[in-house]
């Protein structure tokens, strides 16, 4: 008895892929199922000769950890998470801990955390992301939480989690709900790079004429440089792939995009926090639009022929793509750690920034070479206040933002769509512009609403009203009325 | 006693200039305050000579009314509210009837409609729009929630709205919710509106080196075309005004946006129901990207001299920008509609478009000429799928089209950002690309995740999954995994 170094419930693929990849690192793992059948099933089948120990029931799996208990639940987000905690509340003594790996919303995670520490049960809300295989061989693992755990699980989670430059791809993110807000981020990240890649193949495909041959071979290319990833990878394989009947498979898909909704929480946080993560909210906002599939047929019809496409040399398009490309891209990393920023002063997590670079770094969807450069940049400075004020990357933006210019400017001619590349261009203008027009903006707001505004010689928070139709006088106001 | 027409609860601006404007219309008013001497401070001062019944306690106030009683809210949004409820409740008769004339969240509202309902009491949601002034000589009145309710408040409410082309700016627009909800998006558009007047005024400032005389002799004639409205004559007004010392007082205001949260709501609720709204949710981002004044500072001095500016024609591109800014207008009432559309289905409102229009046309802050065109296409065609579809639209953007083009293009080469109008454009080219390439986005979904697809030559719903790393083979899959 109690000789498991930890217990996981849920064993559908994510959870016995994380138990058998735990076996392999010399752990002894208790397992249990809702559906009990499940766990002899799977101490009989793919965990035959592995260190797993079958439980019947919720007694027996708490009695066959060591303690303090750490109990890991692989099950759906949501209502389940809450009736496990239900479950094994009474089994558990103080100091046990509770893991929950799935994808729950931070918010829950935040509220589970604050319920068990009041009864002194350490709770860990922690992202895992890297699929299936991931899960077996390495994922990438953001957890946070209760602290006092972290010392008791650090060991089984740095072992099994990815490698990358010879570090574990899982450090402690913070308090609370930190952890799975920090892959929510993540999954709103990769709703941007993935769109990202779709605009560049498409401004090669339909504006340049490129053959799918011709753009296998330059995200082969690509994935030689600055944008090595994993995304950029499989994009070339799945350009490449023909199916049976000798058709590229990526054509006979429908080109309506699916969603499980981790890019939308991340969007609406983000207009919560009042913080400009556009490029995000464009590649949601582009996969809503995807769905419209009828209607843009339609709109095909009624608006065919009105742009003349230019002729397009296809080798320095396709380099001042990959460019605009690697230029948005750091816009929009540079929008995902401003939200962090933004997070981290607000429930006061204290984020560790180059931690979640090299978390991100290897075993999750968005791993690439470009988390490295970022990991490094917050090494050289952990309060960089943002990634395009860094050394690196603004030499970078200084090298591709002509590109970008380019490109933005001749998908507008050509007619291509491309929200994300443009949302980063004009981010990119707007951060940089010492003057924006938002003056004008808040004259309006005064003008009809008397809002009141703050002027460019006189302190932050003190605001005034001008009497736009009178006697064109300015009031100091007492209050502030947005 | 029982002899007032309406009864009306807060006498805040807005509530006085509501009271005295049913007054000039002929109705009989009760008034009542929390803090009570607010009321003979009004009755005795700017509501003197007016029918209005200023009353002590909540039982005279509502003995005052004549039945069923109609007893009109103009309390802060939130508590307030369901407190006031609260208090009347013990004092009302089934079929009396309460509105809410704040800015409620329309989920508030549609909770409220509920709960009243069971107590047979009938509740209204109503949105007023028009500032101040619009209270006192004719707001656009957005009225929903329980219908029975209508054919009592109607008269009131038509006499004291806005009148546009002799119409009243006022018509009921649906059950529960309906009428706040019609009131954020409106807030929303507006916020798109005020943005898009602010881009084309930095074009042409900072771009092409327009005085703020020539700028306000340019949004002068603009206000004669296609673009006549209330916020493009209110701006023409703002760039003329100089201040006591003779500076352009614009010039005086900090370009830090305040806001008040519609706009926000508006976006949170577009990603809420799968909805591109991609306009105004550049135009919240550009407020939330002002407010790094700052950051903004530091960023200019990194990112300096990187554009050249091209010589430019300040007549020609002038006419351009107006056709850009026309056609993103466009695209941002479409967006809008959209979600409407969207709105109506989700919640069963039936909203009659035509109507929301024309209680925009006249009365509130993005009232216009273009509204009249608006209620001109759903006349022609109540169940007109998309306003871009429309034959005078559509017609408009063929025409505007390729000067949108030209001015995203010429503003991503000069340097200058233009979120809105870029975003109106992917929009537009979005919108009308029959083949996205969200196929490979699907393509990419499936191979890290096994998050299946849909086919081009299936049936929509039926969903695939194919072995990319495989035997290159493709399975149905029985349950969508998206």
């Amino acid at each position: 008895m109690s000789q498991a170094d930890i217990g996981l419930i849920g064993l559908a693929v994510m959870g016995q892929n994380l138990v058998l990849n735990m076996c392999d690192n010399g752990f002894t793992v208790a397992v249990f199922n809702r559906t009990v059948s499940k766990v002899d099933d799977f101490t009989n089948g793919p965990a035959k000769g592995f260190s797993v120990i079958g439980t019947h029931s919720i007694e027996e799996f708490v009695q066959a950890l060591k303690r303090p208990r750490k109990i890991m639940l692989m099950v759906k987000a949501g209502q389940a998470v809450d009736a496990f905690i239900e479950k094994l509340l009474p089994h558990l003594e103080e100091g046990d801990i509770i893991i929950d790996g799935g994808n729950s919303l931070y918010k829950d995670t935040q509220r589970r955390y604050e319920e068990l520490k009041e009864k002194n049960i350490l709770y860990i809300g922690t992202g895992i992301s890297g699929g299936e295989e991931g899960a077996r061989h390495g994922p990438s693992i953001m957890p946070g939480g209760n602290e006092k755990a972290w010392e008791h699980v650090k060991d089984i989670f740095q072992s099994i989690a990815a490698k990358a430059d010879g570090e574990p791809c899982c450090d402690w993110v913070g308090e609370g709900g930190a952890g799975h807000y920090v892959k929510m981020v993540h999954n709103g990240i990769e709703y941007g790079d993935m769109q990202l890649i779709c605009e560049a193949y498409e401004l090669l495909r339909n504006g340049a004429g490129c053959s799918l041959e011709e753009l296998a071979s330059t995200f082969d290319e690509w994935n030689k440089g600055e944008l090595d990833s994993y995304l950029i990878e499989i994009t070339s394989q799945i350009l490449k792939t023909k199916n049976e009947k000798g058709v590229h498979q990526v054509d006979e898909i429908l080109d309506v995009a699916g969603q499980k909704g981790t890019g939308k929480w991340t969007v609406i946080n983000a207009l919560e926090m009042g913080l400009p993560l556009t490029l995000i909210a464009e590649a949601v906002f582009a996969r809503n639009l995807s769905s419209f599939k009828d209607e843009r047929r339609e709109a095909s019809n009624a608006f065919q022929n009105i742009v003349s496409k230019p002729s397009i040399d296809k080798k320095s398009f396709s380099d001042q793509v990959k460019k605009a490309l690697y230029a948005s891209k750091i816009m929009s990393y540079a929008q995902g750690f401003m939200l962090f920023r933004e997070a981290s002063k607000e429930f006061k997590w204290h984020l560790n920034y180059g931690a979640i670079a090299l978390m991100w770094r290897g075993g999750c969807i968005i791993r690439s070479k470009f988390l490295g450069d970022i990991k490094e940049a917050f090494d050289k400075d952990p309060n960089l206040q943002n990634l395009l004020l860094d050394d690196f990357f603004k030499h970078a933006i200084l090298e591709a933002q002509a590109d970008l210019r380019e490109v933005v400017s001749k998908a507008a001619l050509m007619g291509v769509a491309i929200p994300c590349l443009s949302s980063a261009l004009a981010f990119f203008d707007g951060y940089r512009t010492e003057k924006l027009p938002a003056n004008l903006l808040q004259a309006q707001r005064d003008f009809f609403g008397a809002h009141t505004y703050e002027r460019v010689d006189k302190p932050r928070g003190e605001h005034f009203h001008f009497d736009w139709m009178g006697d064109k006088k300015e009031k100091s106001a007492k209050t502030y009325n947005a």
